[in-house]
């Protein structure tokens, strides 16, 4: 992978997708080959657009002779309204594109699995060597917004008839956008939308970084270049910030935290799994039986430390 | 709260939404009066009149002196196009009767903290007695196809226009449906999407519960009777399952690891902030700095019994 093969990059994608038990020793191999992309979300409600829009920015990234990676994040909801954004990108001919890798991902496995996945994936095309890596989900639903906290830069796209800033506050969009793009901006209601969310954004208290809100008709291209030039402007920003190191160290801190977590996790599935061999077999027999309930029998666990050892020591597989 | 005092049951909901420390404690105090509620969960796309159909189940039930728990989960996302569907019920006049108890449930929290807040919320109430607990949701994403699973009879409701059996299958309901509603049945369509779900349906491997396509139109009570006498058929269906008995061990195996992996977390969150006394400083500063990768950092402290045992001791509070 780290030869640029996309077969193998590929084969990984699959590992990370399948949340494979070998990832860990897999991502710290790789590790050290990334930090150089840069991560743009694209998150809105449903029919704003997205894929739309992602399509003409890899078009003016690749006419700068970037590379791209996409990510097409789909949480398994086909009555969301959106097409299959993986496959709507595929269509559009950056398919065939050496320079351009797309990948969809629509995990159902629970308890965050989907932001971690795609966190791994993100790693795997910076290593890889992409310059920018485009992040897209289909709604603005909780797993979207843990996704989006994985990207340097978020674009958060609208429609006119989207509805107005107070949603856009209930969603917990305004916490998360560095640009606000108000698109299909022929239609009514385009330049009203844009207005209030400028309101919005002046009643914030005064930030270092100025949230543009850009207008666009992603179908016919116009406005388009003005949205990847305040991606630009962010990252330029991003670059000469203080505040970032400080964000890049929490943020570090914080995988340690998911990968301790997921790994503990995998270990206690399968250490409930072999319990017969270590005296556990009556607890959770009891456990099983109803006798006992979970939140008793956890605690018991937690607070044996011999036992939640054996638990969780590492298998041969 | 256990004295159906119900200013005690919406604060111990709180410390619910907040997935405070003391939960374990407090849930193993509940358990032991819990699994006399049946739990119906109500799911579908947005607009398909959910919770207007949970509002003339909720009539049916109370006719018939149920005490009923009303449990709306939104996961956060003011564009899926739905109303909220506990501020509908209680328009619906069910918010002044005694033998009713509503609560909204929006955490942003990742991680699954979601669907174990509902799964908690669920013992609460039938700990505190209510015959029936509703589950809805507002779509039909990964959030809500886990919360699904903490329900006995799951009601899937669809509307006409939502598309057809193809999108019902990717969504993966079909997996997990119980009772079929193709709702807003005098709309063009219905039929046809009943014969569609019906076909479909016939498609399956055999199985000892005949899962029913019901039609109705909730906003005049039509066919809602129906939906009842099918969530009792069920019910009866389970009590004399031989399943039934199976599939509840595995869910409390299922229910001990969740509740270990939430506590170890915590700890680990904890643990993590609390490091400078306990010599993992070093390790933590070169994550921050970026020298060390989260993934080898956490093999290295899961490798380290000592280290970890530190990291995962309850602290004082």
């Amino acid at each position: 992978m780290l030869a640029r093969d996309r077969t193998a990059l590929a084969r990984l994608m699959t590992l990370v997708e399948n949340r494979a038990p070998e990832l860990p020793a897999i991502m710290s191999r790789v590790y050290g080959r990334t930090g150089h992309a840069h991560v743009i979300g694209v998150t809105g409600p449903p029919g704003a657009g997205k894929s739309t829009l992602a399509d003409r920015l890899t078009t003016h990234l690749r006419a700068a002779e970037r590379h791209v990676g996409i990510v097409a994040v789909d949480p398994s909801s086909p009555f969301s309204g959106g097409a299959v954004l993986g496959d709507r990108i595929r269509m559009q001919g950056h398919f065939l594109d050496p320079g351009v890798f797309i990948r969809s991902l629509s995990t159902r496995g629970s308890h965050g699995g989907l932001a971690r996945a795609t966190r791994d994936m993100i790693r795997l095309l910076d290593a890889f060597g992409v310059d920018n890596v485009l992040v897209e989900t289909v709604g603005v639903g909780q797993t979207e917004l843990d996704v989006m906290r994985l990207a340097d830069t978020v674009l958060v796209v609208l429609v006119p008839e989207a509805g107005d800033a107070v949603q856009v506050m209930k969603a917990g969009l305004l916490e998360i956008a560095d640009v606000f793009v108000v698109n299909k901006a022929d239609r009514e209601g385009a330049e009203r939308m844009q207005s209030e969310l400028v309101q919005m954004l002046h009643l914030r208290p005064a930030a270092p970084w100025s949230i543009p809100v850009v207008l666009t008709q992603a179908a016919t291209g116009a406005g388009t270049e003005a949205v990847r030039d305040a991606i630009e402007a962010h990252r330029a920003f991003l670059a000469a910030d203080a505040e970032r190191a400080r964000r890049q160290r929490a943020r570090r801190e914080g995988e340690l935290l998911d990968v301790l977590d997921e790994e503990l996790r995998r270990r206690l599935e399968q250490g409930l799994g072999a319990h017969a061999a270590d005296g556990l077999a009556p607890l959770l027999d009891a456990v099983r039986a109803g006798t006992v309930d979970p939140y008793s029998a956890a605690l018991r666990i937690l607070e044996d430390a011999p036992t939640l050892e054996r638990l969780i020591r590492r298998r041969e597989r």
